[in-house]
């Protein structure tokens, strides 16, 4: 295959040939996020994941028997050169300074770029500084990679900044009503969020006695996914996650106020609006979504209740961290860069196109 | 002991000559509640459970071996007869209309009763008449037993109406602010319940597959411990309670408004106002409190972070639902009926009082 | 398609013509394993469930929500008619009542039935009038449907009995080795399951609070898993299970003696020469696999450990109790019935045949 | 206090006088046994303890919430001298080595030690240098504190080594069968564990993420309980531990096989013999017992099953690791030492020898 084609400032569409796979390379390869890159792209038809590296220590010995199989290749030390020759994309499932680090040059060599580190996502240079010291942005125009929407923008992107886990549940169930100007008042998000979340590096925080049996709050009034959704939303909002004793998903539970008259109807239409074709998108309506329903997969469930006389309304999104909130909505990303249908190798169905009669 | 002045009017306190226990019976022992006042009330030096009774069809079998060598006793099948005879306070762990059904008769024979369920709980004749229709009040004066805010009344009470698990841990925290005039805009109340929360009885919501690795949200906009904590807080809050994968324990995290310039420490002077001299309630000032501090025992952990320039406050409130949220609170209660300290039998301390130097 | 070609009593694989599915049908599509059917055959590329059924009669409404967008077909009431109408191949995942009930009819009219119940595992006719006594074999030829023990006959069977899950990872694990005569003395089969094991309905033992915190024995010397494996390893067993805090998964240490001199190499050897084709058996040798390695997955993960000195073998045997254990070996089954590959539709890989180099 | 009456050879019952508690020190205050001993001592009526010690860099910050008013005391850095000066007796809940360094010269001061450790509990000198190289025994004669089979030696002894948490629930279920010469055949012990039983370090195995819906077997043919169990019980035995996921709690099913003949009812009267009067240990027949009924208290539960024509035997022993498997039978040990009740500070009852009529 010629990388040349990915070089192309129209960024346009790269098809693999028949077996001719698009080539692409992990940084990170050990982590939660990176693990589950692997188990996925492992399925995906059009891409071969030619190296997955990792510069932790300790090596990846005690979690990748669960992928024996699934990916079968070796877990490298970690080399900028070699991942910049072997790659037509890379994941970054890295620590931000590292990501912060390494993106720059792999751009420049033409490399189109996914990272799911935090470290390009804010675009105030004053919260960036804040949050994400280590980032120098220079010349690079990140794309937020927020697929449902900013499809777009993505398709043509050098370099995508996967969104927080966080920030997309409370994006994708906020931005549809905050685009039809239907809230008002205060906005809190309330999120519980699998221990997974907090990363695998064993610490008092993640420790199985501190977290079994027990929930506790983190990060009030001061976590950096706050002022991302800030950014989107281009709202204030109250934001606050909460450790609770599961391993994987994240439910957030959102409370606003709605113009008065405003009905569950109206809520419903507007998120048909915005997602009635994306196909990880699940609109429960009344029945609020639970975790489990998503766990496992790349879908957010978003579902809501209203309070008309009140004006008051609850909004529900549910997302697994790791897949939709990370590795998924990345692969997802790549997809839509790669011109390919956004389901390739998320969805557990051969031929998805050719299943008819998706519910909505 | 003579009965007789357990009914005199003044509800003067009742002590046990030595060697003369006060007789507590107990009606709905087989719940979790009711095995939690077993547990406890075992250890309590001054009382003695002269019966313990349950109208459950399949019996007490499947749980009490947790109370052997504690409580030997055996479970008796209900009979209002025999509990009046045998009792000179009656505790109450039954569903609402057993409780509402139950109550009037024991009073009008000079029992004392102290009422687990929500059966007495709502003033306003409308809200009984909706959340609780089996309840007729009559000439019963039932008071709420929410132990450091209303002391003096539960000291004479004849029907005390113990708070509800959830109202109990979002009131301590909230009441203070309150009174203070400190709290402004809309008060959201966020609560994740371990599942012990939704009671004994088997059912698609407290099968162990659908909790594990999930997290669900209920009763929004309808649960009737909104109204619960709307009626003492003497404002409206927005509640919302969850069901969080473990067994014991609720954590809830509270959103409001304060006046501009409030600051954390405006908060501490307030809370330690309130609760300087409770022994029961914790405060952990910014330090904010998890599940597991608080599951099987009687506190109430309280901590809260204030955003001064926001003018946002949070506060977090612990309690284990089946102590400080039932059992416990009750048994705090009984204490205060009959003139004991608060703490007897539920803090594990043989003289409790004895002790010097206690943080507060 | 002509159904004829399934009633040939030579039981040859029926391929789908392109846009020529095998036609599925689900009775008992509601339960954990039918909901893990549907789940799994979303994404076979040659089988179409054109009905899938419930006799349950709250219906499937709690739990289908996982399902929107992968299988968004609807739960029909049972009808025995229907499902033989629009079947080509069955599967029964009913309780053994049900399934002795409804099989026989199917077969008669030829249709090839995968049932999961325990129905017609036992080829005794005291043990299967003991542990099954609704079952009336007649002339029914069912073959034990334990996928990489008995390739050949499940290619030729219209009946296959799906093993237990429990069997499953047991059998697996000891099989090779008592096909060498290399185990000696007692075997104990010590099995710790998640509670899905205990099925969907709501009971003592399936509700949360009984199991989390916990674990516990249960079956003891009387589960009908054991002469399950003790006719097919022809040998004696005492097998305990437990229920363990968790969801999905089974583990199984194994403890035997063996012939004095045998070693961990000799071990893997008669592993290897027995797994060395089987894509669902990794073997990890002296490194002992966990559930969450094989958790959501059709893997049997086999390690063992020998105490050469003392004569002592210890095995650990690790399925998803779901999948491997019920719904994906059924899977398995129906593919080496139709001829297909395997893995199809069981490993997360577009076309699984062109990976080359699988780790063994 | 006199301390001198502590360092008579005899060890006679020291009894504290009216106001005159029992000085007791802690060492290892903040790791899990010995939150857990400050836990159970604040309520123990005859000690006080005087200074608790952690040499912990992180110091106890994290877990030390949960004893607000109970016990609220300061953690203190570690100091052999002022430990000597402070205590008429000292628990050590250290590691091994650290237990094997320290307790020597506290024992010449006359300072009675309870090693929680593992440092002084086997008695051969091959299997100690092995096991715990930093032991050296000199004139040390460390009594085994398996509080109910040892009592008379306990009462007098100047150093207890408290049992593993393993062998305590193994050894008094095998023991009074042992002793009886009932059991013949090989034993298997397996052991299920929660995870504080690893300990407060953070350390891949204690990660939340790797234990949550997971099961592992570790320290196969070499645990260093295999040898603690074999010396006590002077039989071979085969002990594999698993980690399972919950916090506290261990169960143990123990496989064996009994001579032709003997019943249920045999063990039934071996067991009342050796426990009738063991206020700790309670005996459930054939109805197994669950770790839940004696998680957070000091009972070992035992049941067991025999199969009297196969002359096989199950026992199932469970304990809570914290509690009876180490502070719990450590708090046991200094009241046999100091010849109070044994349930002194560990039954929740105000007067526990006036309550009449315990279960057997």
């Amino acid at each position: 295959m010629d990388t040349s084609s990915l070089t192309e400032t129209t960024g346009a569409p790269v098809r693999a040939a028949a077996g001719n796979a698009v080539r692409v390379g992990i940084a990170g390869a050990s982590g939660f996020a990176g693990q589950e890159l692997l188990r996925w792209l492992a399925g995906h038809p059009h891409v071969r994941v030619t190296t997955a590296m990792s510069s932790s220590p300790d090596g990846p010995a005690r979690t990748l028997p669960a992928l024996a199989r699934i990916w079968d290749g070796a877990i490298e030390p970690f080399s900028a050169e070699k991942l910049a020759e072997q790659s037509d994309v890379v994941f970054l499932a890295l620590p931000e300074e590292a990501a912060a680090t390494i993106a720059p040059g792999l751009i420049a060599r033409g490399i189109r770029v996914i990272d799911l580190s935090g470290a390009f996502r804010l675009r105030d240079a004053n919260a960036r500084e804040k949050w994400y010291p280590a980032t120098k942005l220079g010349a690079l125009q990140p794309v937020y990679g927020l697929t449902e929407r900013n499809h777009d923008a993505i398709a043509g992107a050098q370099l995508i900044t996967n969104p927080g886990c966080y920030p997309t549940a409370a994006l994708l169930a906020l931005e549809p009503l905050a685009d039809t100007g239907m809230l008002a008042g205060d906005i809190v998000i309330d999120a519980k969020s699998g221990v997974s979340g907090a990363g695998k590096k064993p610490s008092d925080r993640t420790h199985f006695s501190e977290n079994h049996g027990s929930v506790s709050a983190y990060g009030v009034f001061g976590h950096r996914h706050e002022p991302e959704i800030e950014q989107e939303l281009g709202a204030p909002v109250t934001f606050v996650p909460h450790l609770v004793p599961l391993d994987r998903g994240i439910l957030e539970t959102i409370y606003a106020r709605v113009r008065p008259g405003t009905t569950s109807r109206d809520v419903a239409h507007a998120m048909d609006a915005a997602y009635g074709h994306s196909p990880f998108v699940r609109l429960t309506g009344e029945t609020l979504p639970e975790i489990k329903h998503a766990a496992y997969t790349n879908f957010c469930d978003i579902g809501w209740r209203v309070d008309a006389s009140g004006g008051r309304i609850l909004l529900v999104s549910v997302i697994d961290n790791l897949v939709k909130g990370a590795a998924g909505q990345a692969i997802q990303n790549l997809n839509v860069m790669l011109g390919y249908d956004e389901r390739t190798g998320l969805l557990p169905i051969a031929d998805s196109l050719a299943k008819p009669g998706h519910e909505r």
